[in-house]
């Protein structure tokens, strides 16, 4: 006979392949009657975040990083460090990180742009410290490792590949980005020379369709990403920030509108994953991080694209319609699936996490309406709240993903708390949700049960008959 | 070490989170067929009903709310019941219900009309007892409550605070169109000064947009309820009824198209739930119940409206355009989902029954024809026989909710048998059944394991090859 | 107290409750690298399968349809076989199969189908064995049941009643199709006596609309069902093919075209199961069989339709335009729901069947690309293998299945082995599959740890920055 505990195990081992769930169940804590027969509860710990803990969030994330991400050079066979750089050795290389992600990879770009925007938030420099580090150990060994290449010809395997050779815009365009946000916010060294190289990558290098769209020779010999309006739009717009010259902004803006054309599904407001010329009326493929990566390129854009570019009612009209789009497929846990429009596919972190920064950007920004959009914002926070451990791991995040042709390769995607993707966009969202719940045009109201953005000048609330 | 009977516990309990169904599973005993390969089991009890079955469920609906409902006073703080009524008290009040509602609140407004309906189709008067009651003790008491007010200015303490200074549409607009129809059914004793306080709120004192829309100033300071068509317009309609004033039409089918204008996705065919002045294109959130007071506002003023009305035709089509909508998201266990659009989220009662009473009705009106939504009538009842418990109470119905901006509050409402939204549209659905069971111009044939209702006279079926 | 074992067999009763799935999680052995963090575990056996795996598939399911498929006549009353067909008995029938099917039916039909393709395939004229036993069967024995007819009047009880006196499409199209297909493939005996009779039926005595679309006497006085498609459409069209006469092709496109304007729904590209006279506008069910029929038909028509018939490109379009409604509701297992748009519906194999072979003909004819069709084939394959137990049964499959008006019925049906409908088409869809795997003018690239079918005149694919 089966004995009890082994058949506890296997139901117990069944249990654990459902989808995966917080601790909850939670109690809202805002609402002090704790017999109000109209308060249930909720899978996730819905309430209004304050600051404080946003920020402890954050932190948590910023130690994790830092302790992940070490800056020194080692032999490739013992681990041994190298003091002595004088002359490169072949086997040099950067310590892998225990959480295996690369120091110079486009999430890595992502993580940046958020701990520049939460210093700037909190006005902790702490944040940035980690940017510092990394910026100054770029320049540093920088002729170190080109040396290496010229010597022993390592191309890919040379830790610092991306830098000397970018191949691609994965290579060039998140991190190039976010050295320039680095240098208007007086963070780290100059690293003018890899702005240089990164984004002429970007303007010049990379493939495009005959249009000017920037796009891949796979999985098909010609194909577009939607991930790469963000692998290549910001570098190009804050390219235009940095030198004020116009073509930077009209390519960004071009990318943006001819991305949105082959890509975009006005019936659903989402951004099919990829296109390819061999099939252009494929089926689509709603993937969430993708559809992030759209918004996110919009909102960036956006930031530093001058009002006054004809390109600016644009964007920022696409950019409002795709918002409302994905808002109306936020999940009951305030989370969205790893296929926006399949409520059976898991509920993906990195997605969300983009989402629910930009939103709250969007608002911040007066782009979008406080009303509704602030509630979202919130409730996207709430669930992110539940993939942000005690570690500053995030977790729930999909791995990297390329642009597949079936449903099975999607929803199977593994997440990993290592799955760089997700870091940045916390940090994002994390800052932006302070700035949020600060906004002094916002009056955010605690009313039956639930939660309101009311801007302040759009006239009063009445609830006088309660 | 975990005790096996822990783990067990633990496993249970995360096994009771999971989606509730009914008791089943159930095999259809119109097959008599016990071995037929081709029959399988339900999860709900599919049948077709018997006259006998929905009113034995209806009566038990009936006998708990009979029980629930006292019509007494009382001290607030002893519960001694008061019998001197020579001079007001400040602590008197309605003895409180113990499934805590309130014997003048919109829900039994509904619950009258829905008493009232089950009166007249089952002849039985036993139905309207509760509401000649209830509506006895309103004009006995009200003198009592008004001298109470005047002494002891109570304002919303007072039990009798909707009757004597209604301040919402939910305070005046059900329970008007209620004690209008009561009047045409000769049930209870004169309420013509209720009617009039009732009716001259709707009419005349509620917010409104400047286009005259029936509005309200929560949650955003210029906001629409789609719940409103009902709170108002019936109102409005039995109005008209009563005194023949073609202006009661006219703002009653005004409301019903303009609320449509601003709250209806013709994409869909649905309600968003509501609409704010500062961000009239947010996202939108299909709650069950609020499409439910949509469609029933537009069916009981069909069912007043003179033909010859020009707004006639315009709510018929609009009905029918909803019904479709709303037909098409019907679950595979015959009741909705609390958003309708959603599968993910819980099934709801009141909506379903709503949805229930208004299809069978249409198909009994005519409105709509009986192929098909018979059918979908039939199979909303089959749903709702699993939530009316042997109690006569109604489960499975989402407590009070406001008009929100995030999914994690919709989707998470508690639902409670004394929610008492439940009630009036399940013995709405029930009574209408038995009129659709018994309906002389349609054949219900039981074929091949399923049911279909054919109009009498639209030519002859043909099984010859089975 | 309740044993611990008690407890566990009840909550593993409802763990039993909940959908099934495959046997896995399974890793994806076309990855070599075994700790690649990138790739996780897949409910289903994602990979590329081979010719070997395929075949061998195929000829299990051979093996069980040849031993469930006998041809014996024996007396009913006792299962005696007789051997005297001088004189006919009254209680003599087919001997009845194990798994409870027809040799007559459609269903059959479609296997023939299947059996065909599969000797084309592979080369092994082992698969059409069964094809050539059951119509030398009906061609040796149909005297014999003729004269029983005419002396016993068993109507519907004859043995061979579908081909003495076909009395609907079901009777007559889908096996009429098989039978000329066979004749071209040059299998088994003459049956042009049969084939007369049946084409007759479909063409001059079905039922149809004034503008002369096939339609039933049921559920409703006027129906359409999208099944009838195949039950018609392949008769006609083959009888194109083998008589010439353009008015069989004529006939077909019309009824395809027809059939698409009452029940296609354009805005989510998927038909609805049926249309009925009575409530034009009724509520749609997207059952995915009658989809599967729906397209199968359009691929079988453009198999033998003149490609100068002015309805070629439209019945092209058409089915372009359905397989991308269809693919794009492909699930994350690879099989599609009973219900297409309704993903809390169980996923159906014969419908899964019927798209993974459309789709994959699709592609081997150049009809639809290679580029993401190909992958969304081999996706459906990698479903159906789970569906395919080790005696050869097709798991999964919805038993028969009327045009029903309520989603209780539909979501219930029940599955079973004995559903001859997932047969036919799993012997097409792998049939296809091995031709869609050996197409010279594909290259099928593992990449990144997922599928791209590139069409190989389509320019050069490029991984060099990895």
């Amino acid at each position: 006979m089966t004995s009890p505990s082994a058949l506890i195990a296997a139901v117990a081992a069944t249990l654990l392949a459902l989808p995966a769930h917080a601790e909850g169940p939670y109690r809202n804590p805002d609402n002090k009657s704790v017999y109000d027969a109209g308060e249930g509860t909720y899978p996730v710990p819905y309430k209004k975040p304050t600051v404080a803990e946003i920020t402890a969030s954050m932190d948590r994330i910023r130690g994790y990083l830092e302790t992940t991400t070490p800056t020194k050079i080692v032999h490739k066979s013992t681990g041994i460090q190298i003091t002595d750089f004088s002359q490169p050795v072949a086997d040099a290389v950067v310590e892998p990180s225990s959480a295996e992600w690369n120091f110079q990879v486009y999430e890595m770009g992502v993580v940046h742009a958020g701990l520049i925007k939460a210093a700037a938030v909190t006005g902790d420099n702490k944040f940035t410290a980690m940017t510092a580090r990394h910026f100054q150990f770029i320049a540093d060994k920088y002729p170190y490792f080109k040396a290496q290449e010229q010597q022993f010809h390592l191309e890919r395997a040379n830790s610092f590949a991306r830098v000397i050779d970018p191949r691609s815009l994965d290579d060039a365009g998140s991190m190039c980005a976010a050295m320039i946000r680095a240098k208007f916010a007086k963070v780290g060294p100059d690293m003018g020379q890899f702005i240089d190289t990164c984004s002429n990558w970007v303007a010049k290098k990379q493939f495009r369709l005959k249009d000017g769209t920037l796009a891949r020779q796979r999985p098909q010999a010609v194909s577009l990403w939607a991930d790469d309006m963000y692998m290549g739009v910001p570098a190009l717009a804050e390219m235009g920030h940095l030198t004020g010259k116009r073509e930077y902004y009209d390519d960004a803006v071009k990318n943006v509108l001819q991305m949105t054309h082959y890509l975009f599904n006005p019936q659903l407001s989402l951004y099919t994953h990829g296109w390819n010329a061999n099939n252009p009326d494929a089926p689509r493929f709603y993937w969430a991080r993708a559809n992030g990566w759209a918004v996110l390129t919009m909102s960036d854009l956006l930031d530093v694209l001058p009002k006054d570019h004809p390109g600016y009612p644009k964007v920022l009209a696409q950019l409002r319609t795709t918002l409302r789009g994905i808002a109306e497929l936020q999940s009951g846990e305030g989370l969205w699936h790893q296929m926006l429009d399949r409520n059976d596919s898991y509920l993906e972190t990195s997605a969300s996490a983009i989402f629910t920064y930009v939103i709250a950007h969007a608002v911040n920004e007066g782009w979008v309406s406080a009303a509704t959009y602030g509630s979202i914002a919130q409730a996207g926070w709430v669930g992110l709240t539940t993939r942000i451990n005690s570690r500053g791991q995030v977790e729930g995040t999909c791995v990297g993903t390329t642009f597949a042709s079936d449903q099975i390769y999607y929803y199977n995607r593994p997440t990993s708390v290592d799955a760089l993707h997700g870091y940045g966009p916390a940090l994002l969202a994390g800052a932006e949700m302070i700035k949020l719940i600060n906004n002094p045009k916002i009056d955010v109201q605690v009313k039956l049960r639930t939660y309101h953005y009311v801007p302040k000048d759009a006239g009063a609330t009445n609830y006088s008959h309660e």
